[in-house]
């Protein structure tokens, strides 16, 4: 997920959003939690969550987490600016 | 990187492609390299190039090296439809 925010760079909106979001690590089944700074001039995303599932199931259910859904609803919606959501499989193009 | 190639899916010029760029993974300074399945329905990219440099000169002699910029003018320019370049750098925003 690469995203912008609503809120100015180094404000304090954006460093309580980012706390919140640092918190989905804690969801069961997330996996190599990371908040990236996105430094390329070519796109207008300012920061990224990459995180890691065993399967699936373990997505799905963390999808499902009232933690997560609580998030989506009372900081992501409200305060992101726009967003890619980019999922990705280990699968055929592995080399 | 996400990308999607003008190439039907499944075809010999996909494999050939993604073969070409798994050779990326040989110039120095590359590491963890993936070629991954992106697969959200939210997107209309097809696979990710994913690799990580220990540092920004990493990153530049990669950027320059010879076998990096055939690969661009003689694979990506010409095959690659719709791409999104994402550069990360591990900062501010690591939780």
């Amino acid at each position: 997920m690469v995203f912008r925010l609503s809120h100015a760079g180094g404000s304090e909106d954006e460093a309580g959003f980012l706390a919140a979001a640092a918190d989905l690590a804690a969801i069961p089944g997330v996996e190599e939690f990371q908040i990236l700074d996105e430094v390329s001039p070519k796109n207008d995303y300012r920061f990224g969550i990459s995180m890691e599932f065993a399967d699936q199931g373990a997505y799905d259910a963390y999808n499902a987490h009232p933690d997560h859904v609580a998030f989506v609803e009372g900081r992501w919606e409200p305060e992101v600016e726009e967003f890619l959501e980019i999922d990705y499989r280990a699968g055929d193009g592995a080399p």
